[in-house]
């Protein structure tokens, strides 16, 4: 049997993993595909660096372009990330009819639509698990086993880097710093962490499952995203005593009128009961809400070489299933076109500590505020006395606009001292 | 465009599921599929009978074969469930080139080569994501997902009736008749519960799971099989004091050397702190552990009409779009061809409590008969004295082989009075 070609571009982390699995799974790649898979080449940036892979010296290139215009190269595996050279060389691998697998959810998010465009003229299959929570199945289910369902919500820990320090936090009561610190040393985060703790790595992969779960196209850009650099110790302590731990959620959800979607990274307080509070270190997991199918949840590895290697090689046999078999999978879905409604629509509950005078009649101004902005108050509990005095209240399901005037709001009335802090709830309707 | 047509075989809990999602769900469905679904006929075992949906009177018969065999039919769905006459049907169907999707579990570990063979024969597709843990996409991540990977071991909750039983006398210390009793009443247990309390629907789902994951051929009758009926309220208390829970677990897993599988299901004792102890009431989970992706979590409703129904309409989306282009889904796997191992050669842990005679050197004895049977023990614990005194041992890695010989052996020892329990220890390894 011919075998298929499979241009690599890309040697890092993940790449080295992909070659370790093309060689080490070889006879089984073949029984699974039908034939087997031949590396054609690897583009990386310099020649001649010392490498963890065992492979012939003569495969690597620095010419990528030349490398996807091949004419016997049948697969182009993406895993160097960011936007540009990716998106040309993708493009022009897939204009030449080859099929490619990509780990590039930053891509995919900012200009997912080239891409797809470029498949469908190329007739070759565009795959991307990998892209989104590592080695967990997360895309492959949405996208075809829950084809013939109506999918609510998708909420979940998508990015492990946040986890690790939301997790260490709640577990030693370290500050951010110490925890990202921590983080740092044990590889979990980067030297510069900005794409992890400022949610835009999340916010990317909640454009893809967005786009995913509702078959309308999201761009990163629409996403609503806030990081996780302001939590304090005493954020997660406060959670902690109230039952709650506070995780960075990527939040995809219909609106309750099903015109429009809502697409949101944030950090959040959930019950400790909830099974997403026990997602632990650099974890991932995704709930996923459907009609029929009811609250699913898939839970894993969701970075890594390996792991993300394991995804980017199921789609592998896919697209190289399809080229043997002269077909192709399932092509973007985007006929429902849902649009992404602005955050001020969004309806959360929400978590508000007040630093307040401790003198009578205080709650009944804060609570004439609440109801002004038709803001319904769930539990309100004041907490210490004289210049201590808090008040901690938590609200019923409210617009995001409607609190963030009641915000405002409070800023404005003397007898608050100060919002100590603002933080939204999820997980306990 | 042309629609596709659809048989419906059985109209009952699932059936009835299945009428609903097609017809509200029918313009997403033909966004998704590229064509229109319409039902061509229902076969029920008797007509007139009052039923919960809303169609089309004539579109029922009772001449279940005709309808498989209709020339105008593109797909087949099959919810009767039971060995015949479903395999006939299902066989009929595919040996005319029609796809089918099926939720029968019993039939697929029983017989599933013969349906595998007539979908090639016929060139059609075969699915069969709902005969396993009902809504939860688990058999389209194993085929595919992780089709680049080599998949270890599947542990799972796969049987939610027993999951319930076990779950109500962990929380409220209930007998097993009571808890089943309940469970009756709420409907989750059948008024015969043999299927489900002696294992045999896990059995099935196991056979289907292992089958899949080691890309062999495995039938129910090779899985070896222990039912819940024997677990007292006093082992469940006891696990609990000891930090452990008890569930009915699946287990697919590699030989050491790689060389067989070992598939089983039976009670076990696993850690409290194991993600499926946190598994509760009906529901299902599945822990997935690959080479590469590492340990994988999937969890969500197993059973009822809805889910299974999503996990139905998954599939016929799928093999819909497969039709129209002319093209297949991923056939049976079975190269690797691994044989299952007999229960003797599974490696487990083992938990046992020994009702023994208080004197002296009672420990040495006991600790001198596992050695005998190269049965290493991990800890040992005296609880009581006098008449009460008992042996409490919990193992280190053995075979089943060496453990059985070693509960034989205490059998006979004058010392030990009676084997109040043995049950194996799964998850903290």
């Amino acid at each position: 049997m011919k075998p298929l070609k499979v241009a690599l571009l890309g040697c890092g982390v993940v790449g080295t993993q992909v070659i370790r699995l093309i060689h080490e799974q070889h006879a089984d790649l073949a029984a699974r595909i039908g034939a087997p898979l031949e590396l054609a080449g690897v583009a990386v940036r310099r020649l001649g660096r010392k490498r963890e892979v065992d492979l012939d010296p003569a495969l690597f290139t620095t010419d990528a372009e030349s490398l996807v215009s091949r004419d016997d190269v049948d697969i182009v595996i993406e895993v160097i990330g960011g936007i540009e050279p990716a998106r040309s060389l993708i493009v022009a691998a897939l204009s030449r009819g080859k099929s490619v697998v990509t780990a590039n959810k930053a891509l995919l998010a900012e200009d997912g639509a080239t891409l797809h465009e470029a498949a469908r003229a190329g007739e070759g299959d565009l795959y991307f698990e990998a892209s989104v929570a590592g080695a967990i199945p997360l895309l492959r289910p949405l996208r075809e086993s829950l084809a013939g369902d109506h999918v609510q919500r998708v909420l979940g820990i998508v990015n492990g880097t946040t986890n690790y320090i939301l997790d260490k936090m709640d577990s030693t009561g370290a500050s951010f710093t110490d925890a990202l610190e921590e983080a740092q040393t044990l590889g979990y985060a980067e030297a510069d962490p900005t794409a992890d703790v400022e949610g835009f790595d999340a916010a990317a992969k909640a454009a893809i499952l967005a786009g995913l779960a509702f078959h309308s196209r999201v761009t990163a850009a629409e996403v609503h995203r806030e990081g996780i650099t302001d939590i304090t110790a005493t954020d997660v302590a406060s959670a902690k005593a109230m039952g709650y731990v506070i995780k960075l959620l990527a939040i995809c959800a219909r609106s309750d009128d099903g015109r429009s979607v809502g697409v949101r990274v944030h950090p959040a307080m959930i019950p400790r009961t909830h099974p997403l509070a026990g997602v632990r270190e650099a974890y991932n997991a995704v709930f996923v809400e459907a009609e029929s199918a009811g609250q699913l949840m898939f839970y894993g590895k969701g970075a890594g070489g390996a792991p993300t290697a394991s995804a980017v090689l199921g789609d592998l046999v896919a697209v190289a299933r399809n080229r043997l078999a002269r077909t192709r999978g399932p092509e973007e879905s985007t006929y429902a076109s849902l649009p992404v409604h602005p955050m001020g629509e969004t309806v959360t509950r929400c978590h508000v500590a007040l630093d307040v005078a401790d003198k009578p009649g205080v709650l009944a101004r804060v609570a004439e505020l609440f109801a002004k902005h038709d803001v319904s108050i769930q539990t309100v509990r004041q907490e210490g006395h004289g210049d201590d005095a808090q008040l901690v209240i938590v609200t019923h399901r409210a617009t995001d606009a409607a609190l963030t005037a009641t915000m405002e709001g409070l800023r404005e009335l003397d007898i608050v001292r100060a919002i100590a802090s603002v933080m939204r709830v999820e997980g306990d309707d």
